[in-house]
C-alpha cells in the first residue's frame, strides 16, 4: 500500500500490519504496541520536523555517552519514571510481607569481592560517618535463611561511586558479598552514605535542567539479596534521615525501605535492616 | 510524595507532576505526553525486567552504531514509520497543487557541488543505465522558478550511496546541486537509481529480520528544491517500475511521487519530473 493522500491513522495501520509477520508473538504484541503509542505521542503532540531531529540527536548523544561504566539510557529511563513503572509491574505484590524491591541503577558491578560477617567493605578513606549495617534475611514465614548472599554497594562520602573514580577509589571500594550464617544474619561495617547527584554532564542532566529538576537521589545503600530457593531481590536501605527522600530523581524511594541509623558506641551509626524473599 | 503502595498510574502522575517546573512550555507539552504514552505502552504489555534491559541494550547499540555518516536512529524512525508521520503531520496539505514531500532519509550530504544543468553526477563507472532527469520547477500557478536550486542525491548501480562507500566512489559520487534556467528548467545526466537494502548490519537489521520484514527501498532519486520566497521542499522521484513501491521498508513511497524512466536515444531512460512549490 503507497500512501496517496494516506491519513495519519491509516499510516499507523500500515506499519502495525507490516509487524504481523513477526514469527515470536511476543514481540510482535510489543512492537505493535511500540508503534501505537509512538505515533499516538506524535500525533498528540503535533512533532515538528526540527523537534523530531532534536529527539533523534538527544537518543544519538545518549547513545555515545554510554560505554562500560556510565549507562546513560538507564539515567534516561530511571529519570523518566520507566525504570521504577517496569519495578512496580514485575514486583509489586504489596499484599506479601516480602521487602520491596526497587530499581537497579547504572552503578551495579557483578563480581563484587567476596567478605566475611563483619568485614569492612572501605577500601579507601573518604572521612565517612564509620556506619554497621546488619540485619536478618528471612523467608514469608519469619524463618532465617542461611547462606544468603547479600551484595551490598553504595556510594562513598565523596557522593561517587567506586566506578565513577577509576584511578582514585579502588575498584571493589564500597561494594561486597556477604553470605549469611546459620541464623540468617549478615553485618557489614561501611560508611554512612549520602545524597549524590546522578551523572550529570551528559544528554539525561541536560534534560533534568531544561525541565527544571534537581539531579538528587536520597541517600541509599544497594542491596541484591538471593537465595537459592527464593526469587532474588534487588532493593535500596534509604536513611530516613536524607535529604530528597520526597523528590528522589529517579522516583525509588519506597516508604518501607527507608531505616534508622542510629548513634551507636564510638560515633558508628548502626543501621538494622531485615530482608524478607519470597519463594521462588 | 514516595511510593509507598503507589500504583502504576500514580506513579505516572507523579512523574509527570515533576515536569511542572519546566520553564519551556513547549518542552513541558511534548515531555509530559512522551512520558504518559511511554508509561502506557509499558502497561499495557507488562513489560518485563528483561524486555526493559533488551530495550536498553538495543538502545544502546542503535546510539553506537551512529557516527559521523551513518545514522542508526533515523533508520529506526523510518522503519517505525515514525518519520513519514512527523512528514505527514507537518507537510499533508494534499489539497495543495505542491509536490508531495517524503522523508530526508540517512544519507543526505549538505554542500553538493555546484553542477551546470545538463552535467553528469557520475563520477565513477558502476554500470548503471544512463539516465536523464529533468523538468520544472514552478509556483502553485504554475509560473516557472527561475534560480531554484534542486540538490540531487541518489544509490549507485551496486546499491549504495556515495557516502556508504569511502574509498570506492568519489565523496561527490551522484550528488549535485544545479540552478533551475529563466525557463524554470533542470537537467541532471546521471544513471537510473535502484532498489536497495538500508543498512542492515546493525541494530535496526536485526529488528526488521526478527520482525519478518524485508529491508529494501523502492528506487528513488532524492531531491531537495527550494527558491526565494518557497518553503523548501525534501522529496523522492520514485522508478514506477522498481520493486517494493508496495512494501518500501520505510514507508516513503507516494503515488504522486511516482515517475516514468521513459527508453529515449541511445538506450538513455529519460524521467521528466517537475517540482511545484508553495509559499514561505
Amino acid at each position: 500500500m503507497t500512501h496517496e493522500h494516506m491519513t495519519e491513522d491509516e499510516l499507523t495501520d500500515e506499519v502495525v500490519r507490516r509487524l504481523d509477520a513477526t514469527a515470536d508473538p511476543r514481540l510482535r504484541e510489543v512492537m505493535q504496541a511500540l508503534v501505537r503509542h509512538l505515533h499516538e505521542f506524535a500525533k498528540e503532540v503535533r512533532l515538528t520536523d526540527d523537534e523530531w531531529l532534536t529527539g533523534i540527536r538527544f537518543l544519538t548523544d545518549t547513545g555515545h555517552m554510554c560505554d562500560d561504566v556510565r549507562q546513560e539510557f538507564i539515567l534516561l529511563s530511571d529519570t523518566l519514571g520507566l525504570s521504577s513503572l517496569v519495578d512496580l509491574i514485575n514486583h509489586s505484590d504489596v499484599e506479601s510481607l516480602a521487602t520491596e524491591p526497587t530499581i537497579l541503577g547504572p552503578f551495579y558491578v557483578p563480581e563484587s569481592p567476596w567478605r566475611e560477617n563483619g568485614d569492612s567493605i572501605v577500601e579507601y578513606d573518604d572521612g565517612g560517618q564509620a556506619t554497621v549495617l546488619r540485619g536478618t534475611v528471612r523467608d514469608q514465614e519469619g524463618r532465617p535463611i542461611s547462606g544468603a548472599v547479600v551484595d551490598i554497594w553504595h556510594n562513598a562520602a565523596t557522593g561517587f561511586y567506586a566506578v565513577q573514580q577509576p584511578g582514585i577509589q579502588p575498584a571493589t571500594n564500597l561494594r561486597g558479598r556477604f553470605r549469611t550464617d546459620e541464623q540468617g544474619r549478615y553485618e557489614v561495617r561501611t560508611v554512612r552514605p549520602v545524597p549524590y547527584p546522578i551523572p550529570n554532564d551528559g544528554p539525561v542532566g541536560h534534560l533534568l535542567r531544561d525541565t527544571g529538576r534537581h539531579e538528587w537521589r536520597a541517600a541509599h545503600i544497594h542491596a541484591k539479596v538471593s537465595a537459592d530457593g527464593f526469587s532474588p531481590l534487588t532493593t535500596h536501605v534509604f536513611d530516613r534521615e536524607s535529604d530528597y527522600l520526597d523528590s528522589d530523581t529517579v522516583f525509588g524511594v519506597k516508604e518501607s525501605l527507608m531505616a534508622d541509623f542510629v548513634p551507636g558506641p564510638d560515633g558508628v551509626r548502626v543501621c538494622d535492616f531485615d530482608f524478607t524473599l519470597t519463594p521462588e
